[in-house]
């Protein structure tokens, strides 16, 4: 049977793009019978970046509501708060002890920090990097061995990471016997990437992101901002060029994708076009976004659902947790040897 | 009132060595009624060094079994296990989170490390050097910061990472508020190193030890086998240039000490000081020694010992931690903010 673990980043309100790139696919897959899957809200993770309790606090709500509201299952799949699950920095620990300093040295993020103090001229490479940054990998890899996960569902950006979780993995192994699954990346190559506001892809780093749950009028004032050229009604227009096509066909059938590239032939209006987005994507989101609302009132029940969803996972952590420390020599001092 | 913490290493047999020089002082203090005590076994720490489990598990053993039979106050001090108290792994996580990377750089352990690759002109800076190596002292921190310990008796090989637990500390403190007590080392001065066999500081890495729990049979050998000069019986001869007399005047009373030196200038036959000397020593080992066997004999009743002790530990870490996820923004989500 797979096991198949998806971490979720607790930093910023998810947008549209979010939702098309990862959101949707991974919602989908919690749908699966024939797979164990595990969802984690990563806010030890987030500690690394972010120092304000107030945000932290804030965000790991906001997230965990929008995955219940866009209708992760959580009777087939298992939920759950990082920080939940003490195990895994207990885990944290093990793996520091059979990894070298080496491989952490290469981590992408570790290495662009060091290239920026680099071309600063700055005295100290180290400069702003914490242990939290230079850790992070130790910290990602006992997160996906302590479930024996198999398939990791990442960005490319998250492949190396991987390599280093497999790495750790083979390495323990090799010292300590078969006790840890070498999880494998699954890179999706055609993941859909949504264009934003501006036509460029939709990331938060452009400002030029559709957020998921704004208000009805809100979502309607995005969508009319979009840039457009100046040609006329009935004047023949080019779908493939146009950021209002690009996000459309993302959300309907491919013969309605179909027939809207007639139209475009055919010259529908800017305005028209924009008023069919717009209806598209709220009729999309109307229900989430009520769900979503109704959730931020009722954190208490959210509350539930992640405590059950560590309550579950922790059947299988505690266990495994016990089986690896007993693997390092940490066991019942009254066990024979 | 004080609050005291003392780490207990458990890589190899304790000597002679080390009971004059830390664990003895130490078990006086556990009889202390005005300062609240903890005494642990560093286990998580010695997987940095050590990947063989039966030797992880063997050490447990009986470092727990020798501080129980040379007198640790059990009721009058907290004695656990560092494995038996996760809160510990997860404050090493959070404290990451707010510790410079250029701090943990500039740790002698790893410097040391360093400068060995460098001279041996290595392309690699870092062989040989872990994570857990490189993270100790954020372990060390988080053993001490946990108890909110005040007084630490380190040996002065110790001081610069109980610096780095205080800066950390502070750091800690300056961006989510008073949480942890700033921690001191207490460095005994006058802390009494015993001469080895060969006349030498005695230590492992000389190979000049006295085994603590020794036979009878082992002990007098290894006090026979102590190098003299070979004046004869008679002769005067120098008590502060002598190694018999240097281990001896750690057992016996000032008063003692200065009746064997007047016999020194009298001449006394090395054998007759030989055999006094093993005859101090037996006296003073014959009790703790049938009590380490017996309690080695009894590995489930050590084990209740430190279970009891985390449980006693763990009165005052679960709920600081709670406190500090709190204090970072890891709260129930139904709290108001």
């Amino acid at each position: 049977m797979e096991t198949i673990l998806t971490g979720i980043t607790t930093t910023g309100i998810p947008h549209l793009g979010n939702y098309v790139g990862a959101i949707l696919p991974a919602i989908e897959a919690s749908r699966c019978k024939d797979v164990r899957s595990f969802y984690f809200i990563a806010d030890y993770h987030a500690l690394v970046k972010c120092h304000n309790p107030a945000v932290i606090h804030r965000s790991r709500l906001e997230v965990a509501a929008t995955w219940l509201a866009l209708g992760l299952d959580v009777e087939k799949s298992i939920f759950y708060a990082q920080t939940d699950i003490p195990e895994i920095l207990e885990l944290a620990w093990i793996i520091n002890c059979v990894t070298s300093k080496g491989l952490m040295n290469r981590a992408h993020a570790y290495k662009a920090a060091v290239a920026k103090n680099t071309s600063d001229s700055s005295n100290d490479r180290d400069r702003g990097v914490s242990m939290g940054l230079f850790c992070y990998p130790i910290l990602m890899a006992a997160d996906i061995l302590i479930f024996k996960a198999n398939k990791i569902p990442v960005g490319s950006d998250q492949i190396q990471h991987l390599e280093m979780a497999r790495d750790i993995a083979a390495r323990f192994n090799y010292l300590y016997g078969e006790h840890f699954v070498i999880p494998e990346a699954i890179v999706d190559q055609k993941m859909s990437i949504l264009v934003g506001l501006d036509g460029r892809k939709m990331s938060k780093s452009y400002d030029n992101t559709i957020p998921l749950f704004a208000s009805e009028k809100m979502l309607k004032k995005s969508i009319m901002s979009i840039k457009t050229n100046s040609l006329p009604p009935g004047a023949p227009k080019d779908s493939n060029a146009c950021t209002l096509f690009q996000i459309y066909q993302n959300f309907v059938s491919a013969e309605e994708a179909y027939l809207m590239q007639r139209r475009y032939i055919t010259g529908i209006s800017w305005g028209e076009m924009k008023q069919t987005l717009f209806e598209i994507l709220n009729n999309r989101l109307i229900e989430p976004r009520q769900r979503y609302q109704e959730l931020l009132k009722n954190p208490g029940y959210i509350e539930t659902v992640l405590k059950n969803g560590a309550a579950q996972a922790r059947e299988y952590s505690i266990p495994f947790l016990r089986e690896l420390r007993r693997a390092v020599g940490i066991r019942p001092l009254s066990d024979i040897v």
